[in-house]
């Protein structure tokens, strides 16, 4: 119930995604778990002067659902993370709408890995984090 | 007084670090913020019998400790994060302490991008996540 | 101080209330601690297309304003919980302004036993949650 | 994606699961989100004195794990949820890990309607909360 797919059971092309609603309590307690206390998330007199017009979001926090997605579904539970590339391709806001997808486009069968494409979307369509992930399946 | 370093005042070795202690609620907030309840991180039970021998903290949390250090310090505020790529080389469990360390190795003055490299350590000394990162510091 | 009432002290028709505004971060640290991600509570823009017209609390969350009326007031401290009956009447939106209320209806003194009615009511009078507890006062 | 099931897609026997490990942040985020601060849950020298030994956690905290399984699974996203009966069989400690899992016992396609079995369970298999559910899954 609680195990994620084998290596024989991912082909390429295999996509998951997992979407949410990015709330200021999100990124007010991310801040606090992390540390980051950039005033580009945390002050917004600040944040208001930047070209960003506002308080933005956490980039790594937003990784943060591509992780779930995995997690929940491709591979899902059992599996082990060993990479991640980030482009913050542009800034999320709060109250954005952010999908993460993953899309399986390499498998290695011998060395039970799988690469995955892996990126962020808001509502208007556009990417905001764009990369890929290396993961190993559950045996 | 909340201004980071721009190009000119970063140097090639320049380094900034940050610890913290990885908590229990640490963990469970991370999970609620992301949605990432993967067994490895909220189940004991389930945890106990992976090869980590219990629940282990979110890769992309520990993550966080990077980008705390780059925006408290090096760059510090104002810069913007472009991109990040993360091993994760071991597994960090709860109650581990972290030091995020980054070290500037490139600076292209005329692009206004600074190379770090990006890593992070336990309490033993074992390298937990290793990788690099691309800033763009304030004007 | 912290001493409840005991079943000799409370009489059938005694009530209680506890009333108390729900926010966006009560829902997103609800969802957190539950794992109960569903879209509706979630995600703005699935739940925009749904009859609720955007994201809705869980009836769960809002079930906890009544154990939180008991366990200050009726019985108070030292009573225990022993079932509870909800109906979900009607959705409650983020911002909404939630009484709960007890009142009992029976009692067993032989038993050590009282029965209560509990429901929520918004800022509009609508019933939100209607049911019944069975708590047993403290000794 | 994030499509739940339609009643024709259940049949008696169908069931869901979702296991988690209750930590003490838990208890008390839940205490601040609802304002249950029964002493039994949020004061340790209060609950050693009691018949539980210690700080036990709050029955619909728990309850909230049966509304992530359905809303996860079974129906799934889309879903309505009328109605829950809850029977506190045992105290949950924190620290433990409780498994909800919820079965269809009843349809009624005119109607559509689920009845559900609903119950948790600890790590040695002791019900904690038993109960049934009733749900409109998605059209």
């Amino acid at each position: 119930m609680i195990n994620g797919k084998t290596i024989n059971e991912i082909k390429i092309g295999d996509r998951a995604s997992f979407e949410k609603t990015i709330s200021e309590s999100d990124v007010y307690l991310f801040a606090g778990i992390t540390g980051d206390f950039n005033p580009a998330h945390i002050n917004q007199r600040y944040a208001e002067k930047t070209m960003f017009k506002g308080r933005i979001v956490h980039g790594i926090l937003v990784s943060g659902l591509i992780s779930a997605c995995m997690a929940a579904n491709l591979p899902g539970p059992g599996g082990i993370y060993l990479s991640q590339q980030l482009k913050f391709t542009a800034p999320v806001h709060m109250g954005d709408t952010i999908k993460a997808e993953v899309e399986v486009i390499e498998i290695s069968i011998e060395k039970n890995r799988a690469k995955l494409r892996t990126f962020c979307t808001n509502q208007n369509g556009d990417m905001v984090i764009d990369g890929e992930a290396l993961v190993m399946p559950r045996k």
